[in-house]
């Protein structure tokens, strides 16, 4: 265990190219409290040039395989890049660690990309809170590229993935994948589509099905294009690269981007002072009272406007 | 003008059977503020019993025409009931009175139906937090069953209509209507589907579209019936109401409507909460001051949590 380091410390040596440093200013990060926030301060101030992209679907998509084909990809060019696979569902323990290497072996002794996987513990905002900060220390420590990986397709990790400057969006061959991914609200979310393990059959009825959902619903100047992949042959990752690259200088030119990022910013302060004012509420009421409140309500014999008024009571007092 | 009274004094006429009183104590809870919450406690202390059915899809599908044939058809039966028209892009005027009337005419001279268009000035958490007050008034003069149909299926409306003890889910014949339903999040949240237009071509395909996304999506006890209808001749209306009342049959036993309603309570509470926090963060921050903060951060001058100490750092004083 090496020793303890100020949270400033870390991102001054991650961005030096210390990768352990690196490591740990994310452990503060997926830790939330104090330190997450100093870490985050301190990246704050050598951050705002990184491009994200998301990269969500459905569990067993093959998300991680497409991914690591795109670093392949990626890192080919000589484009230096990270990746944050995120994984709410995820205990915090030193697995994700041990997960990174198995999947995405064949990277890990390249000093250009920098893997990681991050969970979270669950609490309300914890992931919609961690992984802007975790993007922004990535982007401190000088990595131009990053791509967010959401495991599933939960309200938040949709969110997250969703809050990238370009979100991929994955599905596989079958008519219900197109169906499941309408149904987890990945349509309006999608900046591009992959259809992962096209070699399997129905591949192209997906993408037809895809394309006539795109006809239906694209009403803006930027029509998702519909790429086909496999990840576990790199076939479609270079086209999967071309893609985001197009859509990046499509927001970049029509302004897009800059709107994109200004409403994360008002979303993210928005989180934060919801939550510290919910914090604060629950700080100032008893558990046992709140719940004996609820009961109170759900029974009728309170209502919820003299609820509040208990709750936020000691507030103005 | 009817001279001032109290809201108090409006909810005891409305549980007498005064319509004009009922009018202006919806019209109070529409307006926000103090006279809502004083009208919500009043009915608060005599509500409870009401049965909510939400009614949505997208617009144009011919929700109200629908709607006006449901309460034909309940009317017919002597049960007595109340309509509430949710229409968020409305002004704010007499104009929604008027609406009423010409939609729902036929029923303007039945005492045991109440129709009420409503529309929020588009205030944040307007609707979310109005909606269930207005139920409670209508609750409180002692309509047993109020249907709340909403105009659209923006992400609110979809809230307000999935908040509802059923929830019913109008689509037209046309592939493309069953994936923007799905696109809407609406699959999710129907326990009743109507095929409404059914007689026009395509209706049979829809029905079997939906019964095909509901194989591979239902989970739970309760498979949403699909109910064709025509609302402009009242066929499929009996049906539809059949299908409500199993539902609400369904969720009785099974303890679900015992689990939304606290679900509902716990929600309300927590947005009432939020609402008087965020009044109270704005009340102490200066509109440019803010604004100069936006830009900051979007400029990278301010990071996040020191805009938020900002922000909240009036309440700790």
């Amino acid at each position: 265990m090496p020793p303890a380091a100020e949270p400033e410390e870390l991102i001054e040596a991650a961005r030096a190219g210390d990768r352990g440093a690196l490591a740990r200013a994310l452990s503060l990060v997926e830790r939330g409290g104090d330190g997450a926030h100093r870490a985050g301060r301190a990246a704050h101030r050598h951050a705002g040039t990184a491009y994200t992209v998301g990269v969500t679907g459905a569990p067993g998509a093959g998300k991680s395989t497409l991914t690591s084909s795109l670093v392949a990809h990626v890192r080919a060019t000589g484009t230096r890049l990270a990746v944050l696979a995120i994984d709410p569902s995820s205990p915090y323990t030193g697995g994700a660690i041990l997960g990174d290497r198995v999947r995405m072996g064949q990277h890990s002794l390249d000093d250009g990309v920098y893997i990681r996987s991050m969970a979270t513990r669950g609490h309300l905002g914890g992931l919609a809170l961690a992984a802007p900060e975790a993007i922004r220390v990535l982007d401190a420590a000088g990595y131009p590229w990053v791509i967010v990986e959401t495991v599933g397709v939960g309200q938040v990790e949709v969110e997250v993935a969703g809050a990238a400057d370009t979100t991929v969006v994955v599905v596989n061959p079958g008519w219900g994948d197109a169906v499941q991914a309408n149904k987890a609200g990945l349509m309006e979310i999608a900046d591009v589509f992959v259809v992962n393990k096209a070699d399997r059959d129905g591949a192209r009825q997906t993408i037809r099905d895809l394309e006539g959902m795109l006809d239906l619903t694209t009403t803006g100047r930027w029509r998702p294009p519909v790429v086909a992949a496999v990840g576990t042959t790199g076939e479609g990752a270079a086209e999967l690269w071309d893609a985001i690259g197009a859509h990046r200088r499509s927001i970049e030119a029509s302004g897009g981007l800059a709107e994109r990022r200004r409403r994360r910013n008002r979303d993210e302060l928005d989180l934060i002072v919801t939550k510290r004012l919910r914090a604060k509420v629950a700080s100032l009421v008893d558990p046992d009272e709140r719940a004996a409140m609820d009961a109170a309500v759900d029974a009728g014999r309170l209502d919820p406007w003299t609820a509040a008024d208990r709750l936020l009571g000691p507030l103005d007092a």
